[in-house]
């Protein structure tokens, strides 16, 4: 099997300014890391990482919710068509073996709960802050610079 | 089409003592409203919603993770053996019309997206708190006790 | 749990005035004899089906395949909102204890083969005829008439 | 996007020897062609063709049912960890833009029917024949050889 790592990407297909740089910068990180980029294949956040990634060479993967190849970003190499909505979310965090959060909408939210369920490390870029009252807040690492994120998801994973 | 009202009942399947017992009441009240109780099927907060439904006479559907139509708890009704493992979370929120998440697990955390997402309301009972630095915090509706819970529920379905 | 016995009934969208007919027939004897009425919810085969249920007071389940609940066919007393588009198939019969096709496209097919995968017994109606060189045909048990198809299914439910 | 064309091999996980020398030929055509190689990850037909691939310096997705990326066969070079179970094999042939189907079980017969549903052409090497009385049969084009099974694919690519 592929001895690269697999890093997924997360955020909203609307994003800010802001988001859309720490992803394209997060994107570009991966790449030059030699690792494999895993993220929803739509715009946004996802679209920009991509970009960033495939800027250096990189490698991608789309994990589209709808039904037809061609209706993810152009920045793929390897559109999934999932065929199953947003029910993708699952794969989106299950194929990676870290996950990066770049802001976040609510379907962000359901990737941190698919990845932190499955135990997978969850690193933040300005991303959602969750806690229960007594338990304490979840385990999504903070990072300060997209950088320091990839740098952090590379040294999770085995 | 049925005009009875469908509220989804969200929560672990390994849950305290204090969040069954939250459980258990709130499906007694959705019964009593003459609502129909849907959950992911499983045990904990699900089992006992379900077990507080039929004690009073209520209906009771649960969207099981699995491919067999007898894995989920004995106080089912109407068992969806949907075979998509945790992606079915998505079918637990949008087959209900409004929300009540009781305690909450990574699972919970994701249904709670989706409904969001969907423009569902989403009623609280000791559950997560989520927020973005400069966003606020999500709307999930606060409620001190269940009946408190379920009556918010049946306000906001029109 | 309900020890109702639960039916699927599977068909085309767009169905030939025969097939509806057989359906509307399946669905009439299968509230008759009080078991629950499984299908996609959608229109044609499916919508005969639950039409014919309810004309007698019987009770049908109906797993979407979008995100909406009210997308399905009027007769529908339990819509079921999956959002995993045609991946939902699996669910139609896998909820079902035994499957009653009635004509067939090729989405009956994919619920043909997912029914036979997990041992259950379908019986057709006019429906696929399905071989391979040197292996025979798939079990499909051919009736003759929509009341005789429900009693094959009745009686192959343990 | 990336320009090379994906085609899709669909068959059983155990499968005959004479199956498996069929995929394992198919595999390696398709990596000389330069096309992607699709499958649903697992063993038998899907292991044989992925082998054939690698063999010859190709590519491999693998669309996997479970939620672990290291479940598949070990001749992945792109594990995706679906979740969705059986329900994956939607995405197994919407990935791809022909798919060639290696003799079959009852799960081929499932891709099967969401290949030709979706339009998709579908390439038979001692597959299923399918067919309803007064339709005729199903478009499966039967090929004599894994080569011209894969050139009549990327032919019918556009």
């Amino acid at each position: 099997m592929n001895n690269r790592k697999f890093i997924s990407v997360i955020g909203a297909s609307q994003a800010s300014a802001s988001e859309l740089a720490l992803a394209e910068a997060a994107g570009k990180e991966i790449a030059h890391a030699g690792a494999v980029l895993v993220c929803g294949g739509m715009g946004g956040v996802m679209e920009a990482a991509c970009r960033g990634a495939k800027s250096v060479g990189g490698t991608t993967i789309g994990i589209l919710p709808g039904n037809h190849r061609g209706e993810g970003n152009p920045y793929l190499d390897f559109p999934i068509a999932s065929g199953v909505g947003h029910a993708r979310n699952v794969a989106v965090v299950k194929t990676g073996q870290a996950v990066i959060a770049v802001g976040g909408s609510y379907g962000t939210l359901t990737e941190i709960g698919y990845a932190l369920n499955a135990g997978l490390p969850v690193i933040g870029l300005e991303s959602w802050t969750i806690s229960r009252k007594g338990r304490g807040k979840c385990p999504i690492i903070s990072a300060t610079t997209p950088a320091e994120a990839v740098k952090m998801a590379l040294e999770m994973i085995d």
